[in-house]
């Protein structure tokens, strides 16, 4: 059993369930921090592990592709093996980086052709090499090949894009039901509903993935833009139609406030850079809001980074010290405000769960949602 | 007692001590990390204490009065408990770096005036304000205020330069006896001995440096780029006229052979960017030789950093995956080498104490410094 359904909150659609993956198993809803290239930003595996806490964490297809290659990985024994994350490994399929690479890419039938954004070598994604490759990598759960449209996104571009979508993704699921792991453990295929932010396009492209009966279905084509409702209307849609007894992984969200709402909409699963990058520029949050640790009123601010918090940053380090690693340009001071966001952003899923499991979710969110976004 | 002597090798002038200071004693010899702006470069002080094993670390006069200002660190009780580190620090007196600036400084008799690299601001170094300043700071040992002599230096300003370091001694020294540590402990004036490259003037500085009759000294001025025989020739020649009751501090110093080479002369105390500076470029120094992780060759070497390192990095990462990291630019490729490095310069001073402890250090050093130096 992949998935087990725990609790349904009763005042609205919030799930706890449990992953099993041969890595490990996983307590939803959960933040998967971002490893782009191998590596979460900063951040020692160990400290993932013991610090912040994470159960899963996100590679990047287009990125290991590149760097340090496919060869390289499978000679490592995969993923895990090369950078000694022995937890669950779940990897994007190159489609949204493909997206964001905008003019030196091409999109047909056959796949995507693409420039490298290192040394500007052509490269050709098709949904049967993506899968290949991610059986190189040996992610846990491995995304199927999509086109991500952009926000706004006419009607046309935006019906063509999710067909052809929905049809890379049949290859790709007939090239997964033909071809073996590599590395001695399944590896389970999310596909992704897409369909910009058109209700009648989500509908079809959710009924579309629905139908394949795979174990878990992602949303994405989302926080790429589009004003917060469009997004939360999308989610709502789209989690109304797949199945309930599968996980919902709902791609690149976002802020503390938006995973907390998207909980509620009955998604399980997320990811964003956002704890990560905001770090490294000073950005810190916390259960009482957002601080801009760069600001002066913090410079004699001897207290705790975060009282509350669950990294042992928090208590080690206080504000006016990490305000002068950031003032100094020390690198130390991006590793504290990156260890302190995924922490928190760990917490917050697994506080979550706890309101789910008790019952008190709703109430909680609604307290929560405005306290995480007041600017301290 | 704030230094006892512990061991003197017969074969060589290596020794072994304890410093006493009020935040724990210190093994000698001892190799101090460089926190210039109160942090070690992409190192937690957990790591410091924990996996580095530090016993005491350096932070700098004059990175510390620019940012975050004596005022932020007297309001913080000090640097100990505004970086919250709790174990010994030595501070620099900033003559080194205010030498450093070149052009944007002006010395005379009163001290230094320079313009600050962050803002162009500027400032005035005095002996008498430099000694307030390490005062605020709250460091366990402070530095005298000296010139150090570029190289080559012509004899007439070598002379008068040693001289004027002399009277900017006598200044500090009669600065620190007339005020108290502003933090509740204990702080121990080290004084240096200057004279560039000439035995005559090293003599006479030595000379004057030992009647000062402070519980340790310091010889400054090396390591700026004069070949290491002058070093070594230099080092011996003040190591025997300084006290053998005292420690002895080479500033600045160097690579693990010149580590080596310098215990057997009589030094007990150094410091060095060495192996924070250059594990983030991706130089490695081992106990078997030096590794540029940048290299190719380890592109596919799946086997532990460094088999028999140290620090958690050396067993957790594979070679192949450390060269991952520099070739995609990862931070992460920085601080794993900074805290291999680190703890490599520490087991190196740890396994040198040892050896002098056993009577065996001699021959173990003529075998270690060949090794050091092997390019792997």
């Amino acid at each position: 059993m992949f998935y087990t359904l725990q609790k349904s909150d009763i005042k609205s659609k919030a799930r706890a369930g449990l992953l099993q993956t041969a890595h490990g198993s996983i307590e939803t809803p959960i933040f998967m921090p971002v490893g782009t290239v191998g590596s979460v930003k900063g951040v020692h595996q160990t400290e993932l592990r013991d610090d912040v806490q994470a159960q899963i964490i996100l590679g990047n297809t287009y990125h290991l592709y590149l760097r340090p290659g496919t060869q390289i990985l499978e000679k490592a024994g995969g993923l895990h093996k090369f950078m000694n994350w022995s937890g669950p490994i779940l990897t994007d399929s190159g489609g949204f980086q493909v997206y964001s690479l905008g003019d030196i890419r091409k999109i047909t039938e056959a796949g995507a052709k693409f420039k490298s954004h290192i040394d500007g070598s052509a490269h050709m994604f098709t949904p049967e090499g993506v899968m290949d490759i991610q059986r190189q990598i040996g992610a846990d759960i491995i995304m199927a090949f999509d086109e991500c449209t952009p926000y706004p996104c006419d009607l046309n571009y935006a019906t063509a894009s999710m067909h052809l979508t929905h049809r890379w993704l049949q290859r790709c699921i007939t090239r997964i039901n033909e071809t073996e792991p590599l590395h001695g453990y399944e590896q389970f295929l999310f596909p992704i509903v897409q369909g910009s932010t058109y209700p009648e396009l989500r509908k079809q492209s959710a009924e579309f993935i629905a139908e394949q009966n795979c174990v878990g279905n992602a949303i994405g084509g989302l926080s790429v833009g589009e004003p917060h409702e469009d997004m939360y209307a999308m989610t709502d849609l789209v989690c109304s139609i797949l199945p309930a007894d599968k996980p919902r992984y709902l791609m690149g969200v976002g802020t503390p406030a938006n995973i907390l709402e998207s909980i509620s909409l009955g998604v399980d699963m997320f990811d964003c850079v956002m704890p990560t990058r905001n770090g490294r520029n000073g950005m810190l949050f916390t259960s009482q809001g957002i601080i801009n640790i760069k600001n002066k009123k913090w410079a004699d601010d001897f207290s705790p980074l975060d009282p509350l918090g669950t990294s042992f940053v928090d208590h080690t380090y206080s504000r006016a010290y990490l305000r002068h690693l950031f003032s100094a340009n020390e690198y130390l001071g991006k590793q504290v405000a990156t260890l302190h966001n995924l922490g928190f952003y760990l917490w917050l899923v697994k506080e979550a769960r706890a309101q789910i499991l008790n019952g008190t979710f709703s109430s909680w969110k609604e307290v929560m949602v405005k306290q995480v976004q007041t600017r301290l």
